[in-house]
């Protein structure tokens, strides 16, 4: 297992480098795990370290209850939060977090994200839903998470008043789905704000969102 | 033939980079493409490839209807509306297709851009139209963008609930066409976020127009 | 105190290239100090220099009255304000004073953030509270600072028309208050362009408040 | 002369690379001029060169009607402009035109900008004027800059549905107050779209002015 887990570190801390390159956190906010194939363990960040000081020896290993397994540094304050999803969602093996600016105002409206973009079809498959308020510490966000995204196709939920949970079969899916969350938080906020985006028809939100996954791409993990 | 092909992969590759920097897309989204001088093929972006592993010998060579001539990787999935352009506009050498936020907000709402600003006049003689909704994968996409922009100056189009495209004599006139597009997106709606854009007489923008693509520049490729 | 004196000369050169990669300032605009401590003195950032100029021996040391003691450089024009702090706040180490963006126009306007985040709520503890109007050059912008935090949790305090000053128990947790600040400024901004934030109930952002001071980091200085 | 016009040009050379860096460009607009010290002579930015290509023997030479005068690359097509601040207001040794994202769309929607910061009183004195519509080519937008300067204390002007001329007692001068003119437009801009400004007493404009103006920096040239 070592080699597995010694990529899967250096995996996850080259994910956090993507989250800062893509602006979607600040300071020590935002966090990516990963769940460590075939094991009832996962990887995750430590809590308050700044992004530039993070190693892959650095992440930290939990049981699927939050707990650290060899010592060392304290996970993020969010670890039972992926917990959770890990528990809940068995086809789930990368969960990422951030307060991203657009994302984080639809969350503190409460109001989740239209539908109006061909790109949002294609990566969400409709709408980005809301989540209900959690306090952070326990399993309520990480219910609240997996609750919301059952009724749905979006690998994201915006937890209200706080910012975006995403979800992936890999964690760099999860990244990419926050990325791509954030982008078109962004483009659908500015299309509000002189005017109303017109509406894409649900039928061809399914064509869009069945094409994707199954055509684009080099048939490789996404 | 084959030093210009290697050529126009190098620039092609550079032109994706220039998307990149620019800040015009994100993740694997966008892509453009380049006509081989003299022969029935063109060179686009495979599908899927995330910018930082694009390099000149991953450009798919196909032909005029978007069939990959000499096998290797993927095309773009937008490889069919790119192929429509060059069989029905000669005079289009590159073709540019991303979903920049500020232009792609416009075509949420289904709203042309007017033509307010001087440097918008000197790049698009009028404004930059809105064209129709249309799914990816046939001939849709490529008729809604060559119909639409019969009818104007404007080197770009914005395809409803999608994105934009920009045509050019050359793939570098195209990015040019890209990166002033989203420019005077995002200029428009900051003027109209808080108050209406003083209009520009149509007499003043062929003037305007007139001189850019006649005395400006030094009389080389723009 | 030789080598403590040298070594706070560098981290506040450094704090300084943080506010700039934080896109907080623009040309001379902005400025860090730091106490001394132990003694009756304050390093700060000399008056209008561009920041890449900007090395450990151009920080002037100062009394905490703002008059420099050992020549070479004039202090920044804020130094009445700083100083003002560090003679009334004993607890206070790091001052840092921006014309951040969002920041600023929230001052501009005159208003108070109000707490509707839940990072917000983790870093301020309530509301980031609006301070008087007042001139540079004397005491009254440092006795406007003291008076407006006095009744708040905020590390933060938006000076009406004018800009942000921060307070921390370093200066490192000064610029992490003003690196937050312009976060949640803008979040916040963003969220009421289109609607209106759901509240959080002060009894949450108390118990936000209190884990995020005890619980967050790895326990040492955040 | 041979050196200070060999200095001259490296100088210009580092201000568009300041522009591009400040991010007030995009492809080939905008540019900086210099007069020569002693000379009837300035030089400028070619035409329709790209940013990175700038090189301090592109700088053209021209005389002070915009005519180059030892051949070489053609001058900006504003070149007129420049010229006509220089041949009537001596005191100018630096111009800077921008289409820079929010001072512009102030331009578009033909509107000064208020003095409601203080920061903005420190620079500018008062408001940042709007000039008049010109076409370009001729003394139209020249003689639009310098009368509509002449009742300000403003070294910023907007011309109207085009971008943003500034002055300045050296080419640097001018550079500041093009990078302060977008921060100030981008501030007051964000503090409109959810609310007014508080308003700054004429009395405290001219106070902070004059303090800026005197007091400031370290005594040499800002």
């Amino acid at each position: 297992m070592t080699v597995p887990l010694t990529r899967l570190r250096e995996e996850l801390a080259e994910h956090h480098r993507q989250l800062v390159a893509s602006e979607l956190v600040v300071w020590t906010a935002g966090n990516v795990s990963a769940r460590v194939p075939g094991e009832e363990l996962m990887l995750i960040k430590p809590s308050g370290l700044p992004y530039e000081e993070l190693t892959p020896e650095s992440m930290v290993l939990c049981d699927l209850y939050g707990e650290p397994v060899d010592g060392g540094l304290k996970p993020s304050s969010d670890v039972f939060a992926h917990a959770y999803v890990y528990r809940n969602m068995p086809q789930v093996n990368g969960v990422v977090h951030t307060h991203s600016t657009y994302a984080t105002a639809w969350a503190a409206r409460g109001e989740a994200i239209p539908c109006v973009l061909t790109a949002m079809a294609d990566e969400f498959g409709g709408e980005i839903p809301i989540g209900p308020f959690a306090l952070i510490g326990g399993d309520d966000i990480g219910r609240g998470i997996v609750e919301t995204l059952s009724g749905h196709r979006s690998p994201a939920v915006l937890m209200r008043s706080h910012g975006v949970f995403t979800i992936g079969a890999s964690a760099k899916a999860a990244v990419k789905a926050a990325v791509m969350c954030e982008d078109v938080a962004r483009t659908v906020h500015i299309t509000r704000q002189i005017g109303e985006p017109v509406k894409i028809a649900p039928d061809d939100v399914d064509k869009l969102y069945d094409r994707y996954q199954n055509v684009y791409g080099q048939g490789a993990d996404r």
